[in-house]
Parts: structure tokens; sequence; C-alpha cells
């Protein structure tokens, strides 16, 4: 479901949408009005909840300001909130529960980081970021006492003082605040593996569209320095994509195990 | 309701129930047998949930080895969770949702700091422990975006390489991790400030009991380096009683709003 035109939005979910249907999983896109208030948003969802026929629920975010995002991510029915942001799923991360859903993009990032054969054991991840939706799931992710987690973990954030000094401690960076190319080579400790989060749009008249897509990390600079590092794009957006599937097949197993 | 004898427990309940007599809160502990299953506590828990003479259910942890304690915390109405514990009051804590209930002994360290003046905005707090019970929402309460808080924030446990280099960053450093006299002085930055939340017990046959209750910090030694430490008896554990009564208030409040 998405609510308005954010044009990021409807790049995500034309994005999702496609991958459903690669890989078989039937999609309906939801296009509410964005007048549409919280009232009449609670009761799509609820009528949504209610429908057998229905394995997951995305609702897009960023909501419009009227809608209390947090309330409506709760009124999803956690057995289809395939998206993770149900207070129930996120509480679940933190208990080390692996009966909900973890969300897509922190989910991604962990499995990138196994796939590349990165180990967290040990070492010290600094999350730049304290977000719902990245910053603090990761962080309780990337804490757990699971295989490849076990990190010594720092959030960073706009508050923190002597920014560069606490980054320069990561043997993983994980980048997740919104600001293109905020995180420079000062910043990063050679060696250390980045995960750039980041999709921010820049104006760039040299491209028909009028934007480029950049990351948190300026990567030109970082790159040559590190051991790893995610594009943008490319990178941890694909893995978000794969991790909203996986979690929706997880949604229909479980709603027809039992 | 206190399942089992464990000691720390008997005297934790005890005091729990003298605090709530002397503010006019009354209590009652119920004490199943050791040998309850599961099944059997969930219906006693379903009971207590739908009594309406009931504010507030707390189940004192630990619980014995064949329940699963996630999922009798889980069991509890979180409307009457004064204890925290439950999947959703600790999601809202992720989410900054300030209509649950906030764990008691984290709840109790923020309450400390405030009264003592220490503003957390921007400093560096290490958390020493990853528990479910201290170390994760506590760490989730100095991150939060409020008056007091702002932290960058720092979870460090048992996997931690170079501990002392990590904790010596510490502007605040939360020792929870249930090890007597773990940190010393080496550990800690002058002028830190140290809030202890270990009461252990260690063998002392000068005393009647033949014990003395130690926090995780060794007192000697460190309280001489730093700005400000709470002390083992007498600290941490008074401010964790306090707060579950402050949650009782806000669950009969909550109760009889509507």
């Amino acid at each position: 479901m998405r609510v308005g035109d954010d044009p990021a939005s409807v790049s995500y979910v034309t994005k999702k949408e496609k991958t459903s249907a690669e890989i078989g999983i039937s999609s309906h896109i939801i296009l509410p009005p964005v007048t549409i208030t919280q009232t009449e948003l609670f009761a799509l969802i609820d009528r949504l909840n209610l429908d057998p026929a229905i394995d997951g629920i995305l609702v897009q975010s960023p909501l419009p300001k009227h809608i209390n995002e947090v309330a409506v991510f709760r009124r999803v029915s956690p057995e289809k909130d395939v998206d993770g942001f149900h207070t129930l799923n996120l509480g679940k991360v933190a208990q080390e529960d692996d009966t909900g859903f973890v969300s897509c993009t922190p989910a991604g990032i962990m499995e990138l980081l196994a796939r590349s054969g990165v180990d967290l054991k040990g070492k010290h991840v600094v999350v730049l970021g304290r977000s719902l939706i990245v910053g603090k799931p990761v962080a309780l992710l990337a804490l757990q006492k699971k295989a490849g987690a076990n990190g010594t973990v720092t959030i960073c954030h706009s508050q923190t003082r002597d920014l560069p000094a606490i980054t320069r401690l990561a043997d993983v960076l994980i980048a997740a605040i919104g600001r293109p190319e905020f995180v420079t080579a000062d910043m990063v400790k050679p060696g250390a593996v980045i995960i750039d989060v980041g999709i921010n749009r820049v104006p760039d008249p040299s491209k028909k569209s009028g934007y480029r897509l950049v990351g948190d990390v300026h990567f030109p600079t970082v790159s040559s320095l590190c051991a790893k590092i995610t594009p943008v794009p490319g990178g941890v957006g694909p893995m978000t994509v794969a991790m909203l599937m996986s979690n929706t097949i997880k949604a229909h197993h479980l709603a027809n195990a039992g």
C-alpha cells in the first residue's frame, strides 16, 4: 500500500511488485488517496488483516504527515507484518525470538554480511543513525547471541560528539542517516567493512532524470581504503526487497501451518 | 508471583511487597509450586489478566528452567505488565512510545541520572551487558531523542574484544553483567559517571548471613576516580522498586481512564 506520490516510494513499490511477480508471489498495490484519514486507513488495514487470501501487508513509508506512522504499522496484524515494523516484531528482534518478522533492510544487511563472510563476533560495529527502520533494529541484530552476530555495537547520531573519532573505531560501519556522501575517508579505519544504507537523490544536470543516486558514504575516496563496501545503488536496496520476499514466504507458511 | 525459592528473589519480592504497603498499593503474593507447568502458569496468568481488581502483574525472574521465561512475560496482558518485560512494551521503548511500561531497572537508572543532573546528550554511554531486562532496554532509553537522553551508546558483552579500551571511552558507564567487582579502576575514565546494576552475593564468613553484597564495580578503587557512582546495595536496587510502584500507579490510571 502506498499513500501519496513520493518519488522514491513509487520506485520502491514498483520494484517490490516486479520482484514478487518474478518469483511467483501475487501482489496487489493499493493506492488510497493522500487525504485518507487515519481512521479510514485503519479500517482498510483491518479488512486486509481479516482477508485469508492475503499473507502479507506492507504500508510503504513515509506516510503523509497527518498520519501516525507507528500507529499504522501497529495496526497491521503482526502475523502479516512482512515489513517487520510492528512493535511486537521489533520487540521480538530485541528478544532474539525468531517467530516474528525482522524488518527488511536490517535483515538484508545481516544477510549481506553473512554471505560475504563477515562474522561480527567480537568486532566493533558502529551504526550511524538511530532510526526505527534501520539503525535500532540492525544494532539489535548485530548484538544478538547468534552465529555471525555477537558484535560490540555503538550507535551514533546527530547529537554524537566527535563523530569521526567514533566511526574510526568501527571494524564494520553501517551508515544509515540519509545524508549524501556524509562518511568521508577521514572517518573510516583502513580495512573496515562498510555498509552504505543511504539512497539519496542529488541534482545532476548531466542525467536525463536530473538527479543521480548516492549513498551516505563518499564512495570514491572510502572504497579504496576499506576492505569491503556496498555500492549505491545495488547494495543494500536489492537485499531489502529480497528480505521482503523472504518474509512474505514465511508469513505464507505461518498462515498455512496451523 | 514467585515460582521457587531463589534467595535473591525472595528478598526482592519481600521488598516490593513492603514498599507497596507503605504507599498504599495492596499487593498479594502468589507462590505457585516450583513444579508448575508452563500451561498451568499460563492459565493462572490468564485469570489474573481478566480480573478487573488487579492493576498490575509481576512474575519474578528467574523462573525454573522448564519454563520459557519470555513466553510467560508475553502472556501477561501488556496493560498489566508493570515489570515492562512484555515484547510489546519492549518494542515501545525502541519506538519511543510512552504509552507502554518501561522495565523497572532501566527506568530507575534514567531517573537516577536525571535526578543527579546527568544529561546524556552527546555523551558516550557504555553499557556493559546485553540482557533483555537491563542492558538492551537501558541502551534504547539512553539513545532516545528525549530531554536527558540523546546519548551515543555502546553495548559491550562477553564477546567484546579489548573491553577496557571501550569502557574507558565511557562518560557514563552502566555495568550490568552480574560479575562481582568486575569493573576495576583501569577500565574507567577519570571523571566518569558509574551506574552499578550488579547485586552479587559473595561469601563472607564475617557476616551472620555468610555473605555480603557487592556490585559489578570494584567500589573501593573506582569510587575515588569517578565523578559519581551508585552504591551497592542502595543505588539502583531501590530505584527499581520505586519504578515498579510508578508503573503500577500508571497501570491503575490506564485501567480507570477509559
